[in-house]
């Protein structure tokens, strides 16, 4: 029976069957890592949960995400950081605080009792840059409420946080559109 | 500069600067396959666009996905197929009539003028078990409409399929909770 909830349930144990808060990681070189992550949060809100984003890589469109935000109201918080990141300019003082900024913001959605999801999109890029320090991260999931999920995305996901996680899984590139020449499109690639 | 976007950009055609619609596949053992198509769903929506989603396998739970429908009213078509498919007790005529049923609602959504992106969401196991014949499915995908995007998730994605896809994700599971015994829980996993 192929279904998309088919993992391995064994060594289920009895005192896990509480509803408990997961760490979930998208990595790898392949679409869908933040996407997924997004797909959650509509889950989420349809559930009639509320959500918190804070992307820590901004493009330079208004994303759709952004956009749909609006259509669920309070429910859905969404917060870009990473507009002036000088990724090309290494301004590494500059980028790291604002990738603290971010990251301050952050851990107040994961610390509140009223988000029951927050997505830290793009966070991986920050410790792979060395503007964030995971370990003060873990610190912070470790402490979170019991019912909280924390969605972490971005490749390069560093070793300690997968080892943390609940859930990680690897976005692979097979085939990419842009290998082909084509543009980034409204409505599919923002 | 790490970015969700940073795919290879070599070969890029001046007659691939239009926009054109896509196939994109999401296949693999991990999760996140079905979440990112919604995650694109919401984005196109977010941008303005109709999207219409055919499930043809479904869980036992309404999903928060089809909740969230609701937000979006008549931009968002949702069809579940799928709820009486025998898997286990192995009627192959019905549930292959029900697998044909589901393709007939999708094939006029993928032929309109009206939604921008179709999602067939687990398509991919009626290629498996042979409910589907996939060269049906790529015959009426070469003649869409040319700005129409179709994402087609499940895995096992035959081979014919991913050959002809301009985008294909491979979902690959590192670790998963289930593996540690927690429950599917309302907000992340439905």
């Amino acid at each position: 029976m192929p279904s998309r909830d088919k993992a391995p349930r064994t060594h289920r144990l009895p005192q896990a069957q509480k509803p408990r808060g997961l760490v979930m990681v998208n990595t790898g070189d392949g679409k869908g890592k933040s996407t997924a992550a997004f797909g959650t949060a509509l889950r989420a809100l349809g559930q009639g949960r509320s959500v918190a984003v804070v992307q820590f890589i901004k493009g330079k469109w208004k994303t759709g995400e952004e956009k749909a935000a609006r259509f669920f109201g309070k429910k859905f918080q969404f917060h870009a950081f990473g507009e002036g990141f000088t990724w090309q300019t290494k301004d590494f003082e500059k980028d790291t605080a604002l990738a603290r900024r971010g990251w301050k913001k952050a851990a107040g959605f994961i610390r509140d009792k009223k988000h029951s999801l927050v997505i830290l999109d793009e966070i991986n890029c920050c410790f792979l840059y060395n503007f964030l320090d995971v370990r003060v991260v873990l610190r912070e999931l470790k402490k979170r409420p019991v019912t909280k999920h924390v969605f972490l995305t971005g490749r390069g996901a560093p070793a300690a946080l997968m080892r943390y996680a609940d859930l990680v899984t690897e976005m692979k590139n097979i085939k990419h559109p842009y290998d082909k020449g084509f543009i980034a499109q409204a409505g599919i690639d923002f």
